[in-house]
């Protein structure tokens, strides 16, 4: 009696475990989404801006983190036998964002080019944070390792980013402001 | 002689302050749009919550908090003589991205939107620090002050977001994993 019980015990919790497993992977699929929509967004950008070379020059190492970052989350996902999917739901609408911004034209590009650079750092660290979480409740330390590793790039890029956005927004008035003199890229 | 170059530069520092003014306004503009938008994802979020009361009761208290924001707002653009417009360009993807969360539906919803929340919070607490930086270039103290006094509350909010969202990852996943519970929202 007690053997059988313990043998439902096992099957619940390996139930449990597989559950979470589902979960976990579902979530890096949309991570590693999300990092496929950065290296758009941020290469867009990187093109784009003339005048602005202390902010070309973070974005472009940032595009370097982020193939990195990619290939990790692949490694994350094909070991726990799963593969990379294409984006869905809400997570594509943030895409459609990155999108925007990487081909954006507007008169003030560069100040919301700045701006959009930090939110999209925010939704990757709201994504690093959860999958730690959820690694962490599913048992896999080393997803969660990987993780840490690349939350940490992410938070020293949008730290940079909110250390120079006041700098971006006054060059780019100055420049506005003086005749004969492109602010906008 | 000397009274003609001072009357010039005079003129030029008024032209300058002038061009630093209108973008502020623009930029002043485009926050308010953003706190429209943040009320409704906000409210959309708050009412489909069902099984995670702590988020709920956070988000409602931030719902009052971004209605007096958009007023605060209203104020510094009726003080430099402009009236609120209508959300534009990249803005307007943000605010997509905000009408999807309000009305999500995924599976994990409730993860997504605390997520999608607490990136909504780095689109504001961006635009705020765009617009200090730009109040200050502008030589406007007053919205200097109004905006810091908002991107405290953002802030705030953002914080508690961060803090909350691996508790609700692992709250989401037992309850996922757990028959006959819902977990989604």
């Amino acid at each position: 009696m007690r053997a059988e019980l313990g043998s439902l015990l096992n099957h619940q919790l390996e139930s449990l475990m597989a559950e979470f497993k589902e979960n976990l992977l579902d979530w890096l699929r949309d991570a590693h989404a999300m990092e496929q929509q950065a290296e758009t967004m941020l290469k867009g950008q990187a093109s784009r801006i003339e005048h602005y070379p202390v902010l070309k020059a973070r974005i472009q190492e940032h595009i370097q983190e982020t193939i990195g970052q990619r290939e990790l989350l692949e490694g994350c996902i094909k070991r726990l036998g799963g593969s990379p999917s294409t984006i869905k739901d809400v997570m594509g609408k943030m895409a459609a964002f990155g999108q925007a911004v990487g081909g954006m034209t507007a008169s003030d590009e560069i100040v919301k080019g700045a701006m959009a650079g930090y939110v999209f750092e925010h939704f990757e660290i709201a994504s690093y944070t959860a999958l730690i979480a959820a690694a962490k409740t599913a048992g896999d330390a080393e997803t969660a390792r990987v993780c840490e590793q690349i939350l940490a790039q992410e938070e020293a890029m949008a730290d940079w980013l909110a250390a120079h956005l006041p700098n971006v927004t006054e060059e780019f008035m100055v420049r506005d402001a003086t005749p004969g003199v492109e602010a906008k890229k």
